[in-house]
């Protein structure tokens, strides 16, 4: 059974349940993977804690992990690339394996790209201040990119307007990000902030090929983590 | 915190939650609802079991209230029509209060359109024969009209579809459907069956003030049961 640690926030989690049962190879509800939900919505702001400004949201993510071990997970996902910055201290907490949103992302990589490829970080303030992407990425022999610091902030704004629900203006900042990040010398974008695809999604541009969506990468990652293929891609 | 008892199936979950966060009055995460989600997807058929050619689906369901019981859950709710069926039962096992789906339908009727009404039913075959809305409506001094027959086998045929991700089909099928259902004197139609409004959420015919979902219902009961006011409804 594949225990997610969810609510942060909550859309992501529904986005990334989507993406899950999108992504199996089913023809019936039975086909599907069982699972158990923790939409701990009341988390403190992830970002918030990382830059110092807020409260610490460990607590509460401990409390659903225990609570998600409680229910019979044998695997754990955390949708949210945030929250991977408390990954290895939750891991410790478990012995169940909770996957990494990064490893996921780069597996993906690896079967369907070309590898050693430059990755450009459209996140949270908070992930990219917390190296969640920078290390995981280099340890596998991948570069990257971050915004600079301006930019970052008019990333961190968007991801705030897609928390309201104003999905147009939030798209339109996030492409321009996105072709800066292109320009300087990226061959692909990880929208790593679960709330980033939300926005960018319905993209008909010439930027699409080049957009990964870890949410979908992780949704992956537990399909196989549970010995199913997941149904074949034309994108990432 | 809320449990929500689910997987059947599991699309018709999503579409819970989305329906619980669209409703909820938030401006940010720490806003929502906490919610634990139990995806029991390999729970057997319902309405198979109901008409008598199917594995009985009640351990699973039990199963998963434990385990919702377990990791705290104040109170549950069960976005499927047909396992109310088992409603009764399954609130035997618990001191939590399970809210009823047929209740927070009658309740949004009372709150927002005039009272005894004739409610159509288009719901699965297992959810008409067990009775499901019929008994409650009555009791609440509604009348109702559930399809004939053949009608029946055709609104079960286009369930099947939306859950194979045949929608466009499934529209077609399920307008025709409502529309005999006005026709023999309804007010207002229930899908009654958490696949149906998948189908036909885009519809933008004379039919659309008349369809009223359950789900969305069941959603703003939820919010309500958490003392929270659900954000206003143009329609319900």
């Amino acid at each position: 059974m594949l225990g997610v640690l969810g609510g942060m926030g909550p859309l992501a989690t529904v986005d990334f349940l989507t993406k899950l049962i999108e992504n199996t190879p089913a023809s019936c509800d039975q086909d599907h993977i069982e699972t158990i939900v923790s939409s701990a919505s009341h988390t403190p702001d992830r970002s918030s804690a990382i830059i110092g400004t807020g409260e610490d949201p460990y607590p509460h993510m401990k409390k659903a992990l225990v609570g998600l071990e409680r229910c019979g997970a044998d695997i754990i996902a955390i949708p949210c690339n945030t929250a991977h910055y408390w990954h290895a201290a939750l891991q410790k907490e478990t012995k169940l394996p909770i996957l990494h949103i990064v490893d996921a992302v780069v597996d993906q990589f690896e079967s369907s790209r070309c590898n050693n490829g430059v990755v450009g970080i459209l996140a949270t303030t908070g992930t990219i201040q917390a190296g969640v992407y920078q290390t995981r990425l280099l340890n596998r022999g991948y570069g990257y990119v971050a915004p600079a610091l301006h930019s970052q902030s008019d990333v961190m704004h968007a991801i705030r307007l897609v928390k309201a629900g104003q999905l147009a203006l939030a798209s339109k900042i996030l492409s321009v990000q996105a072709r800066l990040l292109m320009d300087a010398g990226c061959t692909v974008i990880a929208m790593a902030c679960t709330e980033i695809p939300l926005a960018l999604a319905d993209i008909s541009s010439d930027l699409a090929p080049f957009l990964v969506d870890p949410t979908k990468a992780l949704a992956r990652a537990c399909i196989q983590a549970a010995g199913l293929e997941p149904v074949k891609l034309s994108v990432i």
